[in-house]
């Protein structure tokens, strides 16, 4: 699911005329280029500011995620209006999810994904911001290869590459598509969150 | 494609019995607990060694790649073999591309993939180390959203999210598939490579 239907949905959508800039908004604008409001919207969504560069701001949300802007998104939401990130992206997954499940009696897994920027490679991907039903890292340490030898250090995100390949089918722009649908793949169940993908600070050795 | 059978058929395979571990080797060895000599596979491998704790190497690859262990790899190659990144993943995959348009006579585009941790984020994800026939990264710049506005600043890693959604069909472990086919996707015909992924240093606002 896009973050943008579920912040929509949630109200977690900033009017930029009814926004105050603040003298740090207003000095950040002007260095970036952006509008003081929006960058008000950044800066109350933001933990910490951690580069400024050209128009780019990246910020540590209160969530804990590294991305540009806080995640607060200016496109389809509408004139006069900035989308910040679910509160809780997780329980957003978790009602979503129950929802689902109510309506169909189907056990599902939700993953609400938003695409983020990466610091040592170009263009964005979509990740999981947030997730239910489903466990996020599947963690295969002590499996072995095709020659028997116990595997030691592979972690995959599976619940980024499914928000990855959902990005392929849904877009960015005008394609209107903001849930994709995905059958076949074998998950395991779990409650973590995606809360549990964010690299704790003492873990960060980029930052 | 999976890096690792490409790695294979093109010899980019080191026998640990073979390789002399220096002394920044044996050092590095001592810190993180890994083998000595496939450590000095990773630093024959690396531009520059970035960051080094617990028994974590990361390094920046001759191609440029941000990696750990300069993506030398012990799984799925057989004891006393470590598999290093292809010497150009790029020509590699043109390589297959024009093997199997010749074989076939269908116009197709070739990803070589390869599991990589984030800085900021736990677990790997698939991205594409080389690519041949696809515009790597989509520019949506000046496409408008649902409600008209001119998007600035999308530009989507496809090949990254291809790599990732392929990841989920083909496994790290013992599942001994090696390459994903990926129908339906309509992507962007494009010669430039996987290595116009990679950010400039310049560009790089982390290192």
């Amino acid at each position: 699911v896009s973050h943008v239907v579920v912040s929509k949905a949630e109200g977690a959508v900033y009017r930029l005329s009814e926004l105050e800039p603040s003298l740090r908004a207003r000095s950040l604008a002007s260095i970036t280029g952006k509008d003081p409001r929006h960058v008000e919207a950044i800066l109350r969504e933001a933990e910490r500011v951690l580069r400024v560069r050209g128009e780019v701001i990246i910020t540590e949300t209160r969530h804990g995620l590294v991305c540009a802007n806080s995640g607060v998104d200016l496109s389809n939401v509408g004139e006069d209006r900035a989308a910040a990130l679910p509160r809780d992206p997780d329980l957003s997954a978790q009602a979503i999810r129950r929802g689902i499940e109510e309506a169909t009696g189907r056990k599902v897994a939700v993953i609400i994904a938003d695409s983020h920027g990466r610091p040592f490679r170009r263009g964005a991907v979509n990740v999981a911001i947030g997730c239910s039903g489903i466990q996020p890292i599947w963690d295969r340490r002590g499996e072995r290869d095709l020659y028997g030898r116990v595997l030691r250090s592979k972690q995959i995100c599976v619940a980024d590459e499914l928000a990855s390949a959902a990005e392929l089918v849904m877009g960015q722009a005008d394609e209107g598509v903001p849930v994709a649908i995905i059958r076949g793949y074998r998950y395991t169940p779990g409650e973590e969150g995606a809360s549990s993908i964010i690299r704790p600070r003492g873990e960060n050795l980029f930052l």
